[in-house]
């Protein structure tokens, strides 16, 4: 018997069944719009930063507290995230 | 003459002039939706951590991937925070 040649997965294929939840939409409205993936790398020496999860930020990837005004005017409820360096 | 006792402002006025961006609408439609604002404090000791920024994560506050399902459904291009602790 033959055996077909194995069709790389498409990526949607891949993700057939991924059911968006409803209202899913564009989060990112603002950062980088022309890359394909906006991920970001950063250090922590000591004490702590806040970074932005509200894609609005005007010192991205740090927060600067347009999630309040978001928030205000959406009804959501995001907010930073505050990471700090554990001293051992 | 009287000066008129300042009202605090509410915090629609406060924001008054804020537009919010074509398409902006709610980002969290899974993660504590009680809460009136989910802000997440964690600790980093050593090593790297990566946190989810598309707010629907299975591991939430950190990343699963989920955001390539979503940018695939979307045509969004969010992607992960990677917060690494700099060795002095």
């Amino acid at each position: 018997f033959t055996v077909a040649p194995v069709q790389p997965m498409q990526s949607t294929q891949l993700f057939a069944e991924y059911e968006p939840l409803e209202g899913e939409s564009k989060i990112n409205l603002k950062i980088d719009l022309d890359s394909p993936k906006v991920a970001t790398m950063d250090d922590i020496e000591k004490g702590k930063k806040v970074y932005c999860r509200c894609w609005l930020s005007g010192t991205f990837p740090l927060c600067d507290g347009t999630h309040v005004k978001h928030n205000d005017a959406t009804g959501d409820n995001v907010g930073p995230l505050i990471v700090s360096v554990k001293k051992d």
